[in-house]
């Protein structure tokens, strides 16, 4: 019987579960929206308006839909359960949430169901602004070393300062909080049911979203402590767990979970990676230098490199962050498919395709129409949350499209932008792969893409290279002799790569080179005056 | 039988009729749309597309339409036909256009119909950039001394940079003209028919568009000679006439124009006046230090003082230029209602009536969003057409009535910098009335206007502010014995200013003063940034 793995991908609206065989066969996929989805308007059981910057989740939610995604794509596969040898779970980051010592999550008690910061916080939350500029400040002012792991600055949406925001604002919800941590963690926990002194943590959101390395562990106490008291006593008493690599074992499937999902009680379970961080297997990208790009409502791009040091600007470089042994480099866009759907959504359009062709039928550079593509603030390189967007050289003349085209371009000056700043840091980048949901439903971007940066993109033939990708961690989880696989590199090869005759590329249009090299210098130069003046 | 005067307005899409008798009463009103309206994608026989920053007219239209638009006032006046004693024209401009000697337009010429430059040049024309910038460059170079009176900048829109342009681009038709002159000239002239050596030509156009003033005449021979050897013998030898003020008698009418028009020959005419500038006169504000704000497509805010100095940034100072014996000083925005029209087709809107009242329940600053008004470039303070227009500070949050609050603002907020402009350069601003069709379709405008400028704003109840300026002209050139009025002021106030019982004002909300008083700052740092670089 060869060896299945479930991979379940939680996203921002969904979750999606798919189940791949040793040699690479997809045998289901089942995908559940959340049934609350994104909480940004008011808590489920109503109450007052929340602020314009909270985005929260239901963590019931995650547990039903990836119930349901599971069962179905079981149904789908037509295998028998115990043909499921391992799990791996892949989750948006960092969406981190504070729970009891038995794992119940503080938003579900009765006390604190009506406040807000009780609930899991959503990587897109915005509420620390404060408490990311206080905590960037003081670690300047003292000289704090893990700074340079993170282009010298700490993001809006990490770890610490969602915690603190918490300890400051709620500080009842802080009180009562048992354990902190990332809500991948937490679903792991929840599969394999250990005690919370033993919780399985993994190191990509720790060494990406919590300002942790396997030689310093977490930042320094004195450093928590400088911040807040509190801060540095949570992080002392209540983060407990070990840390584990994405493909380590986390433990074995309950019971209670195994009926729950309509699996076999005692499946290997991988500790948790990061969404973004999975398309990196899942797209069997293995090798130093491809950029691996994911582009869905925001958009990551990872590159694997043999070795690490600090390049300005990118915001995390972990040793074994994605792949056993390589450094890996994460930088990232925050928003891209988000910013697409709501400028649809301003123009009062129901459907991209009229707009993408008039759009893409404009010569490059949108007949004098620039674009900052910040509407969600800037991750890679300025990792500034507060900053905005814009459209310029606007005239009478023009209509949507030309600010489709300016957003598109925007979007891909963004990502010259990103691989100029690994390249200037002597990091090579030689291959491009795009994955996620936006290359196929928006194949405009990808040809975009390569028409700015001048490189020739593959995109990955999978709608769900991060899905995949973390059924190959599940099966490396499930261990040598049940999956035949000796590492994360051997099972990513045989059950994601593509062979090189069935890949797919998008060339660049050389023709507008000249004009796009340009029209990128305009770019950067609108985004100095726009940034000047933030931090 | 109480006297009764026509006031003929020349829009940019259509002409009104109006007749008003000496003691104010609006007997009858008529409108006519332009059969080819803004001639700007092809020429009316068609042929190639033209360039985008063409916008051309037809001369036929405006005798057409303007005798359809008589007749049917004249039809709802129910007057006798020689109760009409004087006929006052007020036009579009800098509207101009070449003709052979006899008045006929070199566009009716077979020869010339498919020639685009032959064809009279819409006031928002804009084909003449590069035409500017050299006569800009030239003038500053010699000192020449009537850049003074333009706030030391000669605009895209005037006279001699369209003459300009088709004396380089379309030889043949500058070597065909032999007469270039208004569109409001050129059709006072049809009226009265006189020889070409004795045309009318008004001192309002030739003072504000024309380089023109009554102590230098046009700017100097050996200038306009080194612009362009053909320029200086055109202005000699092409530019025949009599310079009269507005309110002067041009002539009589002919008995050709009579039997179009459906009026008695012989009736006085008065010389034309800028459409704008008719407001002045037409809602009854003769005193020194009332900003008439003609809010329309564009705006043109006008304003008299008993002295007359330059200001830096004010496009137009001319003696009697608006009303006798006072310094009119001329200022103006380039996108107005034609910007909220742009934003309402580029959100897919049908109606700004929901838009407008989600737009005024937001805070000012639009939640963030900040609008630079330049969609048709900077006329007042910059006076550059090829600036152009942004928004900044978006979020994934916004919506259209963010932006469509941010370009109201915007509008304010360029209003309040010509008012700072003014007032920094002595001159007194002490009241403020609004007029033109905008403040009648869109209260919003003028409401945002008076709370950006901390003033009360009077809306003046004709919707048809030039059309009675150019009833009261047209009744002050009959001449005192037949109207009853020694002067315009005397005519002015007896037709068209309203009782102070009667007056509608807008008050401006004093709970947002400090907020727009650092708005405004943001909006002129933005301006700054956003003119960088240009001349």
């Amino acid at each position: 019987m060869t060896p299945v793995s479930l991979g379940l991908d939680f996203g921002t609206e969904s979750v999606r579960a798919v189940l791949i065989d040793a040699g690479g066969a997809e045998l289901g996929v089942g995908t559940s929206a959340y049934r609350h989805g994104q909480i940004t308007k008011t808590l489920p059981q109503g109450g007052d308006p929340l602020p314009a910057e909270y985005a929260l989740q239901h963590p019931e939610d995650w547990i039903e839909s990836a119930a349901q995604a599971t069962r179905h794509a079981l149904s789908q596969a037509k295998i028998k359960a115990d043909a499921v040898v391992g799990i791996g779970v892949d989750f948006t980051s960092c969406t981190m949430l504070p729970t009891k010592s038995d794992g119940t999550p503080l938003c579900l008690l009765e006390s604190f169901q009506g406040v807000p910061l009780a609930w899991p916080k959503l990587w897109k939350h915005h509420g620390a602004l404060s408490q990311t500029e206080r905590m960037n400040e003081l670690a300047r002012q003292r000289g704090e070393s893990f700074l340079d792991r993170y282009g010298g600055i700490i993001g809006l949406e990490w770890f610490f300062p969602k915690m603190l925001e918490t300890i400051e604002l709620s500080p009842e919800v802080a009180a009562a909080a048992e354990v902190w941590l990332e809500a991948g963690d937490w679903f792991v926990w929840r599969l394999v049911g250990c005690e919370a002194e033993v919780l399985p943590r993994s190191t990509c959101q720790a060494g990406y979203k919590a300002l942790w390395s396997a030689e310093d562990g977490y930042a320094s106490e004195a450093y928590l402590d400088a911040v807040h008291p509190e801060l540095g006593r949570a992080a002392r008493t209540k983060m407990p767990g070990r840390l584990l690599s994405p493909g380590e074992t986390a433990g074995t499937l309950t019971a209670e979970m195994a009926d729950r999902f309509g699996l076999t009680p005692g499946i290997a379970v991988s500790a948790a990676t990061i969404d973004a961080h999975a398309a990196v297997p899942g797209v069997g990208a293995a090798e130093p230098g491809t950029l691996v790009m994911v582009l869905g409502t925001s958009s990551c791009h990872m590159l694997n490199s043999g070795s690490g040091h600090p390049v300005p600007g990118v915001a995390g470089i972990v040793r074994g962050g994605i792949l056993p042994g390589m450094y890996g480099y994460e930088t990232g866009q925050a928003a891209v498919g988000d910013a697409f759907a709501w400028l649809l959504r301003l123009l009062n359009l129901k459907s991209f395709h009229e707009l993408t062709d008039r759009a893409m039928s404009l010569p490059p550079g949108a007949d004098g129409v620039m674009c900052l593509d910040w509407m969600n603030g800037c991750r890679t390189p300025l990792m500034d949350g507060s900053l905005r967007g814009a459209f310029t050289g606007l005239t009478l003349a023009h209509d949507g499209a030309h600010l489709y085209r300016a957003l598109l371009e925007a979007s891909g000056f963004g990502l010259r932008w990103i691989v100029d700043v690994l390249r200037d840091g002597g990091v090579a980048v030689d291959r491009f792969v795009a994955t996620g949901g936006l290359p196929h439903h928006n194949p405009a971007v990808v040809q975009v893409y390569a028409d700015v940066l001048g490189e020739t993109i593959e995109i990955h033939p999978s709608e769900q290279g991060p899905a995949v990708g973390a059924a190959v961690l599940g099966m490396v989880a499930a261990g040598a002799q049940r999956s035949g696989f000796a590492d994360v590199t051997e099972a990513s090869t045989a059950m994601a790569a593509i062979p090189h005759e069935h890949r797919q590329f998008v060339f660049p249009n050389p023709d507008h080179q000249t004009q796009y090299d340009g029209l990128y210098r305009q770019y950067r130069v609108l985004a100095d005056v726009m940034s000047q003046g933030r931090s």
